[in-house]
């Protein structure tokens, strides 16, 4: 009696292969935390010894070097895991019902509590898009707060908190007293503009910096499926990733899909930025799959619900969406409670006036009514409601610029200090804040963009769109994007928005999607790298010694796309063969730059060079008395 | 009587279609100097009127706004002028060979000088593969010195200079005159670490830059072909790109193509590192049709030579390939003559060793001879072949790191030190210099590399390989070097290497060319803007206006890559119609945020708004003032 349209099953079947395949070489591993029902996800992967021979092993009694496996951090859920069986029609398994129910201040509820989550429950004309398997939402009892920054204020730490400080810590202490990482640990000194990154991550550290704002863990109740993770300056650089359908285009499947697609290329957030029709229908099936936390932008569905007429938005309806949406189980809200009526005649003289959705529907409203934004006047019911549900803010930045000319302009600042208010605001309910940040911006004027969101909104972490450095490449501002990423980043921003390729021109498909997101690991593994993060380095050292030892298959399965980096190689070299040789296409077999350094090194050890730093010198020593000798002329005939 | 093997003729004869053809909206123009033999190419791209109606325009009598023409640096060459004729067996027009020969100080030569060149000519088994239309090769006059910096130190202004001069302006003193820019000339103010930007470059400012040695332009009296170009950090951030056949894969048709192709694209110069057979052939099609500066290694050839081993090099083999390459008119030479025996050992204890070829060929001579680097010893001979042809020093960096362990290492800096040693002497000849930088270097510590050089290399040009920023994503390390790419520019990095995504995987095809060609331009162009560069962000401010006004047509043509954005976008949304249409796929046509900012302005405007930003800060006063009659309450209810 399934109520899922034929060809929705037949689309999630083949999720199996070419989006649950694990990656190359890897093995899906938990660690287990201080109670069985913590277990965090980690992927290994498999290192190829060192061949005997090769001048850079540190033999073992075989003659070969054994390199050891390489621990990375794993987005993808139990997608990547072969001994789960996937059924998107029941959702994923859960990992928190235990956890929440346990702490005893939440409670069941009969149903939907919002009026718009009743009636598409009850209309029989949906029934074959439905989630089948509907969980009853769960609300904090009253007069009780729910959120980790209370929880954390109190004290506690919950398990979420020690389940990311595991996830973060990515089994770093332990490769510390292993001799096999020794090399491996090898890191350049970061520089980290204020940020305080520890040794090592502690279930305590992360539940100070949660209770202080300057870290969220967004984890709606509703939402038990979820994997926690952190965004916090001090952790890890995390991305975020962005789906949905249109009005114009794409269905149900394909987000599903898309959303499977990002968590196994690294996303660490989603959001669901749905416009189309069934945007409530769509998003229950992708938070009962998603392993990671769903961020919407709530004013979007309250737009579809009065037809595109931003005018007709009101305070009721808008609040009737945000408990829709967090008894689903949305873990942030974008909520652009900082455009202010007097802000918006700032963006009059902007080359591109205001860019942001949702900054434009707020706008509009404001100047219909010529009345404050509700958003903001209703601030502290919405305070109410994201604490019932631990929904965490993403306050929006809707004055953002949408172009290189109007970047750290007026309109923008005056919004961010008015996040800043906000979010002492929401502090006082312990709810957790993000500040969303811009946009198009000239890479001379990012580090501001952080230095005074760090100032004004009091440490909250800032997440940011890009920002791209040049508006001149549309189709490449993944690129244009990625490059302001890797810098807001290092500087201090917690999580980066990802761009794909299509940004400006159309919706993404699957293979823009995966260049976005690897755009994006690459700029927050950069951010992380620059700034020091403990252990960073690990898989760079890993990867290159492998490339340095023509260890072929260990390059691939080290980098962050092992299949595209496969591709290549064999575009030139398809031979298995070349996947062993001593030589690459670029310089062909006879004349290769690492396999002359191998030889050199062959023969410093060969002419009893072993110290040859030392030997050398003595020898320069000698030369350079015989130079003086014969009168130390520069340039002599050899 | 062709000696041109029929396939090669084939292939370049569809050079025209593909390579040839006009950007779209874009026509080739000419700025004339001071003498009508100074032509100096320009992009002229048309834009379409803003439709009567839009609240942005500023109507003309018509109702519609004009919009004007954009002006964009052009490498492309007469491959996109429609009014010449391209036959690549005879080579492009000649450029040069007036103001090199009224110069007085060089002669031609009855033919090769060396001993190479000659047998590659006399050799009848080579001559399907010889360029057909051979120049007799011409040389300094003995005792005269024809370098372009000779020239400027004694206070001439060459044509080249002057060439230059117009190029980089790029027609901004004019525009400052016409009010139809005034808004496109509006600019971010830059933060340009040290760099003197002047705001209009004159020849006079080009060859003060070239005499003190902080700018070059490569232009060997043997290139007569070429369009001059300069590379210092006072002007815009140059690109070069990479060819090069090897024992593996390519030909000479590729090779060719490929660099019409660069120059399409944006490639200010382009090395050709060529280490298969037929070399010198090769390299004689390459440059005969190179608007652009070649640049080659001329240890490649030598190795080659001597079948690939590195210790059978001799100095009087290298200067033989010095002046073969000279007098078949490559513009710049990498010379790796910073790597002193007395460095290698530092390399030892490197996670990968020495990792450039030139490099890695230098180290095996060294140490297979116990001796010191050939190139070091003869460097004031080799300055001497430099100053008869116009050559210019690339000082490579044969111990630049090749992964983020290694970065900024000791091997690295002793080396760079000896470059700057290297670099006066050099400027005692009168010979321009660029030094060639890394590499791989996170972040944080790029910006070292850029200061160090300045300092120890007397400002003379840096000019360096990304540097990548992690070493963990082959197949997208185009990204993973644009990024570092960005920002050692924008530190004052005066041209920058490009990288393909097969960088360490395999060789290039067209479209890897492609793609890193545009990266390295977004790189390029963001760290113009970044610096300030006068004049930069009239593109971005033009192809903003047009996507904020709906000019779909204006925004491709303004891309660096028109063709991509375009085939985006119609890859959702295909139909003609949607071109004009005010909304775009990521909304749908009903609910845009650029549509609603315009309905905003609208709504202003019908409102008598105009002053909007005082009119509603009255209205905010009034408010203001009800707001505290009210008793200040933040939250009431609307």
């Amino acid at each position: 009696m399934s109520a899922i349209p034929e060809d929705f099953v037949a689309t999630t079947a083949r999720l199996s292969d070419e989006v649950t395949r694990p990656f190359p070489a890897s093995a899906k591993r938990y660690a287990t935390g201080s109670r069985p029902d913590i277990r965090v996800p980690m992927r290994e992967i498999a290192q190829t010894p060192t061949p005997k021979g090769s001048v850079t092993a540190a033999t073992d009694t075989t003659g070969a070097e054994q390199n050891p496996p390489i621990w990375v951090y794993d987005t993808s859920g139990p997608y990547t895991d072969p001994d789960v069986t996937i059924d998107l029609l029941r959702g994923l398994p859960d990992v928190r019902s235990g956890w929440i129910v346990e702490r005893g201040d939440t409670e069941p509820l009969a149903g939907p509590t919002s009026e718009f989550g009743r009636r598409r429950q009850q209309d029989p004309q949906l029934a074959h898009l439905r989630f089948e398997h509907l969980r009853s939402p769960r609300r904090a009892k009253p007069g009780r707060n729910v959120t980790q920054m209370h929880y954390a204020r109190r004290g506690e730490i919950t398990p979420e908190m020690e389940y990311v400080a595991i996830r973060e810590n990515m089994r770093l202490d332990e490769l510390k007293r292993d001799p096999r990482y020794e090399k491996l640990l090898r890191q350049q000194r970061g520089h980290a503009f204020g940020a305080a990154l520890p040794d090592s991550i502690t279930p305590a550290f992360v539940r100070d910096e949660v209770a202080r704002g300057r870290a969220i863990i967004p984890a709606n109740i509703n939402h038990p499926e979820l994997e926690p993770m952190i965004i916090g300056r001090n952790f890890r650089v995390k991305i975020n990733t962005n789906i949905g359908n249109s009005a114009t285009t794409s269905s149900i499947e394909e987000e599903v899909e898309k959303m499977v697609w990002s968590a196994r290329w690294g996303g660490d957030t989603l959001m669901d930025l749905s416009t189309g029709k069934n945007i409530h229908e769509t998003r229950e099936w992708i938070l009962r799959n998603a392993p990671m936390p769903i961020g919407t932008v709530p004013i979007y569905q309250a737009l579809e619900k009065v037809d595109g007429k931003a005018e007709e938005l009101t305070w009721e309806m808008f609040r009737d969406t945000l408990v829709e949406q967090a008894e689903q189980g949305v873990d942030y809200f974008t909520i652009h409670a900082g455009v202010m009526l007097r802000y918006i005649p700032l963006t009059a003289d902007r080359v591109t006036g205001i860019v942001s959705r949702g900054g434009s529907i707020m706008a509009k409203w404001c100047l219909a009514h010529h009345r404050e934004n509700f958003l903001y006047t209703h601030f502290g019911e919405i305070c109410e409601i994201m604490a019932a549900y631990d929904v965490a803010f993403s306050l929006g930045d809707g004055l953002r610029p949408g172009s290189i000319a109007d970047a750290n302009d007026r309109a923008q600042f005056a919004e961010l200090e008015t996040l800043g208010e906000l979010t002492k605001l929401a502090w006082e309910h312990d709810v957790q804040v993000m500040i969303e940040g811009p946009g198009h911006v000239p890479l001379q004027m990012i580090e501001e963009n952080v230095t005074k969101e760090l100032k004004d909104c009091f440490e909250a972490p800032f997440y940011t769109l890009g920002p791209l450095i040049t508006d001149i490449a549309p189709a490449y501002d993944h690129i244009t994007s990625g490059i302001g990423a890797a810098n807001i980043g290092w500087y201090g921003t917690a999580m980066l928005c990802y761009v794909t390729p299509k940004e400006h021109l159309g919706l993404p498909n699957k293979q823009d999607v995966r260049d976005g997101i690897v755009t994006y690991k690459i700029a927050a593994h950069g951010a992380d790298l620059a700034k020091g993060l403990p252990g960073a380095q690990v898989r760079d050292n890993a990867l290159s010694k492998a490339r340095f030892e023509f260890r072929w298959e260990d390059q691939f399965n080290l980098s962050l796309d092992p299949d595209r980096a496969r591709e290549f190689h064999d575009q030139t070299l398809p031979h298995d063969s070349h996947k062993v040789a001593h030589f690459c296409s670029m310089c062909g077999p006879h004349f290769c730059s690492m396999k002359i350094t191998q030889d050199v090194r062959d023969y410093a050890e060969a002419h009893k060079l072993d110290d040859a730093e030392q030997a050398i010198a003595v020898g320069m020593h000698e030369k350079a008395e015989e130079f003086v000798r014969e009168g130390g002329r520069i340039y002599r005939e050899v």
